[in-house]
């Protein structure tokens, strides 16, 4: 059967927020499949601010994406055919299926897909927030990097976004006075009612700096950065003595200029380890996350909560909703 | 015997470059020792980057000078009288005798001086220098922070400064390729004819950043920053994957404002780890590292040099030649 496949290819690099002028949306049709090959269809697409990092022609952690590519994400794709003995219909795959309706596999790829676990009471989409990319980001720049200890004040910036949340749980898991981050009073209601926090702190109120500083009255241990400039100096300035800052996202750089960091002494004097790191270089070790962020979501101390846009072709709207703040929790795209 | 002492007050807090109408000269006459007390001639004064920031009046990691008080600084004290059984007649007291020519002791001081042991061909100024504080800074920087592998490409900056070129010496002794940014044809003579460098880079040469780029080929995996700003971000730029930054001072900055860090996104995208530390901060381990120092020095692994400036009255012009560049190695005033 023949399936026509729209994908958003990559023409221009943005500057600045995502438009769709730099973007084509193209109309491919789906060749019969040769042996070996499988076509799923693209149920989810993982809407994740590092893509805006892939858009553009700077030295990253993985090559660029190429301009006339289709663009680069996750996602959780179901197969509708197969003439692969591994690939039977109706599996779910999870990985790299590119901003795309339809994608072909024949087990040769790169990057594998994963086939999704049917779970009871754990939706699909699950896989793509907080026992996929986002909880294993939380759970290995929390315990690897920050190494949180009972006690201690953690604060985590973009508190409401994906990572962010889970990052806070892990925090309150470990006994850290745990306080967030984040833009608008539904995010923060969020934070302290479900989620547990001890405070939440809404930088788009004026007086937020004196909000977070009456929210962290013993200093800042941790801080786990996801988005860097003002909001991340601001937080600096309240670092406690050998504090540890998680460079985890700093997303207020991805679409403007480096924001840079205001106190480079700040590092010196206060004796700071300022660190970064991406989730690649812990594949060895996902099996041994995925299985204690499984234990804590079992046990109800990881809750999650899902941003869904309805709809291909609101793919880019879905991107620039994480720099606008639209957001809460996981965004995803629906197909 | 009455003494008369000079002493270097603080009076005003410099702006920029250390000036003489930020001290006032002092003289006091030294009462008769009381029992208990002794009384020691300053020999050497060691001369320290950080003397800046204890004139500032900003959070740092001792208390600032007080306005008025003797300025403070570490140094050598000679016993002349002495009516306490553990001072006697020539022995050579080490600690903060601060800026001037006099001290008296009585042993209850909350920071105690140390004795000079006499060793054969060991200068009594090395303990100061080497052999001192700047040794055990270059040592736990290096061992505690870098910790340097063999192969790994180790950038120095104030290379030539009595931190510095130790911490050059540390890496050669561990197997790194080791390059020094200095300022000064004469400074990157000494730092390859002498102590054995690979690469010598003088930032005052227009291409410097070309020279450092070709002495670095192998990308840079450890900075050891004694100096931030331009420099720094220059090193930055050739960090490698999982390099470290070793935060041990900043001194472009310590006379201006604080030029932050230009890229903070390459924290997070090569995943550096960078960390500030403070000597004070491992007082527990001194005579391990005196120990290791001392047996790298006696096999003729570790050189060192000294930039001594004659005369009590010139103390202030010897603090300002940390800042242009007009030393060499150590930096000690000579009484």
């Amino acid at each position: 059967m023949p399936y026509t496949n729209r994908q958003w290819k990559l023409t221009r690099r943005p500057s600045g927020m995502v438009s769709r002028d730099d973007f084509d949306l193209a109309t491919v049709t789906i060749p019969d499949l040769a042996d070996g090959q499988a076509v799923a269809r693209v149920r989810y697409l993982s809407i994740d601010p590092t893509m805006r990092i892939w858009m553009a022609d700077i030295p990253q952690y993985m090559p660029p994406v190429a301009l006339g590519e289709v663009m680069r994400s996750f996602g959780i794709a179901e197969v509708l055919e197969s003439r692969n003995p591994n690939f039977k219909k109706g599996d779910k795959l999870l990985g790299f299926t590119g901003l795309q309706e339809y994608i072909v596999v024949d087990g040769q790829e790169k990057r594998p897909f994963q086939k999704v676990p049917s779970i009871p009471f754990v939706s699909d989409s699950a896989f793509l927030g907080v026992l996929g990319l986002n909880g294993l980001t939380a759970y290995f720049g929390m315990m690897d990097i920050a190494k949180p200890q009972k006690g201690e004040t953690l604060v985590v910036s973009a508190a409401a976004g994906a990572t962010g949340s889970i990052v806070g749980q892990i925090g309150k898991i470990h006994g850290c006075r745990v306080v967030g981050i984040a833009g608008g009073e539904e995010k923060c209601r969020w934070l302290l009612d479900d989620l547990g926090f001890d405070a939440a702190v809404n930088y788009k109120q004026p007086d937020w700096k004196e909000k977070l500083a009456a929210a962290t009255p013993k200093g800042v241990d941790i801080d786990f950065e996801n988005v860097g400039g003002e909001i991340m100096n601001a937080v600096l300035d309240r670092m406690n003595l050998f504090g540890r800052v998680v460079v985890c996202g700093l997303i207020s750089g991805y679409n403007r200029q480096d924001p840079g960091l205001a106190s480079f002494a700040t590092i010196l004097i206060k004796r700071l380890r300022v660190q970064g790191f991406i989730l690649l270089d812990y594949a060895p070790r996902f099996m041994e996350a995925a299985t204690e962020l499984g234990k804590w979501k079992m046990f109800g101390k990881l809750k999650d909560r899902e941003t869904v846009v309805e709809g291909f072709e609101k793919a880019l709207d879905a991107i620039n909703m994480l720099f606008t703040g639209a957001n809460i929790g996981k965004t995803i795209v629906k197909l």
